[in-house]
């Protein structure tokens, strides 16, 4: 009875034995082929790869692969029409349309525009007495991308119409500073409305050769641009002069002037490609300086990982 | 001779009488009917005048209104392409690929991501080991306004498709933390690659009821959406154990389930319509202030020109 008792007891004993043993093995195993000693300088100090853009295409190569790739030919492509990018931008527009504190502050920056420094001395201050965003809505009627006269860039064409209504009024006093101070004043009522507006805008992407900086050009073509405006002035106290006409066309010149000189290609509004930082384009500089002392790490860690092995 | 003399300097003295005379009553004329006396109180105080926005369509309308206005009918009109859009998308990306800066960026703020105050206490800081935008560009298939079910907003329906190698690779050390800590590391590296992306984005507009602000809300339709990732993951130091199938399967439901809370219907985006003045939301109480004080001033100013009158 206590032969079969100790005989069991060093069954266990051995059964025991054998199972640390064999867990210490499979321990040692697993932690020499699968586990590493936790390296202390990793995880005092972060590594970040820094990574290089490989240029593989200049920018006309890369306009050329961009098509390529999409399957688009500026040659053969038809214009689109884009009906559904019409009811997205109305949305946009009644949006504004309806937001007093948006009109507001259109009225309060024109208002400090007019009556800025650039006022001539021979008016009085200019109020504005009217001031409407329209009704109606432009109408975007077709969309294709073309390359641009004797240029390798693409420029995306969007013939677009606008009937509207777009009206500003105001109302001043030419002032006669003659014999004395104010001595007299003449009072001028305009209203200037922007009533038909058709053409093409033309969207570019410019990259600058030298910086990363590369930005949106946006202009209005000239060969099919329509733009009419109506201009009614009123001029005198007790007696009123209705739209003399003399006036009416200098003043409609001089704002297609301002319009042409503003927007119509060759010139062009220039918008900076957004960089969803606004601290990216400071950033870059600092990045450069870091992206060199990071590689140097780099490499005298490989140097110390030699070492070791 | 002196007779004639005479005569012809009283005809000189009327002549010229006579014109002075009748100069000072077409001056007086002009004056009277034309000009004004200078009112200085408009030359010392700007008046503006304020608008109020009627707002004549409720949103309901509005959307009806829009839809009139732009002869869109949702239930007829066929989804549109849209490849030039294909080709201004193409542009920007490559532009953000092509920058440096822009990509050690991302890194950045992924790196402090991964490595911030999320991080559990077993795992030793993550190194980002690959990253890649792809190679291919995004395909917008078809763009349409549907109404959203239930309900009378409008939203853009844009099908798109895109293909490509959006690669995120990371390696880190999973610590071993008994009987001691730091007692041994399992290294993991990890890649996960996006393959294969399409579906519908909706562009919503959704105007909210009391305040003026609206915003524009960008989901993913979960009908159509095919979303296809690869993994591949590697464990071990000497020995390595290449892309467990559980893990794999793991990473991928976890990816997936973020996404789908991220942005798939009814889960969106919100982005706030852009208001052009970053200060024009400050503005919005202050000017509604403002606005009552020159309404006041408005009417104090009439009550004085009735007087004057």
């Amino acid at each position: 009875m206590s032969d079969l008792w100790s005989t069991s007891k060093e069954f266990i004993k051995g059964f025991i034995a054998g199972q640390i043993i064999l867990i210490c093995f499979m321990f040692f195993l697993i932690k020499f082929f699968l586990f590493q000693n936790p390296s202390k300088n990793v995880s005092t100090k972060r590594r970040r790869k820094i990574f290089e853009v490989t240029k593989t295409h200049s920018p006309q190569n890369q306009a050329l692969n961009i098509l390529s790739k999409i399957r688009y030919d500026p040659n053969s492509t038809g214009a689109e029409t884009c009906e559904w990018l019409n009811v997205l931008i109305a949305q946009a527009i009644a949006k504004y349309r309806n937001d007093s504190g948006f009109l507001n502050r259109i009225i309060r920056v024109l208002d400090e525009e007019i009556n800025g420094s650039k006022k001539p001395n021979f008016l009085s201050p200019i109020t504005i007495t009217e001031f409407s965003l329209g009704e109606d809505f432009p109408m975007l009627k077709s969309s294709c991308i073309r390359f641009v006269e004797n240029s390798i860039n693409l420029r995306a064409e969007i013939r677009f119409e606008f009937h509207d209504q777009i009206t500003l009024g105001i109302e001043t006093q030419v002032l006669v500073n003659w014999p004395k101070i104010m001595m007299a004043a003449l009072p001028v009522a305009l209203s200037v409305t922007l009533t038909k507006f058709s053409g093409t805008i033309s969207i570019e992407f410019i990259n600058s050769k030298d910086s990363p900086a590369s930005f949106i050009s946006i202009s209005i073509l000239e060969e099919d641009l329509n733009l009419e405006f109506d201009c009614k002035s009123m001029l005198g106290n007790r007696t009123k002069v209705k739209d003399l006409p003399k006036l009416t066309q200098l003043i409609i010149n001089r704002l297609r002037k301002s319009f042409f000189e503003l927007i119509v290609f060759p010139n062009s509004k220039k918008f900076n490609v957004p960089s969803f930082w606004p601290d990216a384009e400071e950033n870059f500089l600092e990045l450069n300086l870091e992206q060199e002392d990071e590689l140097e790490n780099l490499i005298d860690e490989n140097l110390e990982n030699k070492k070791l092995l």
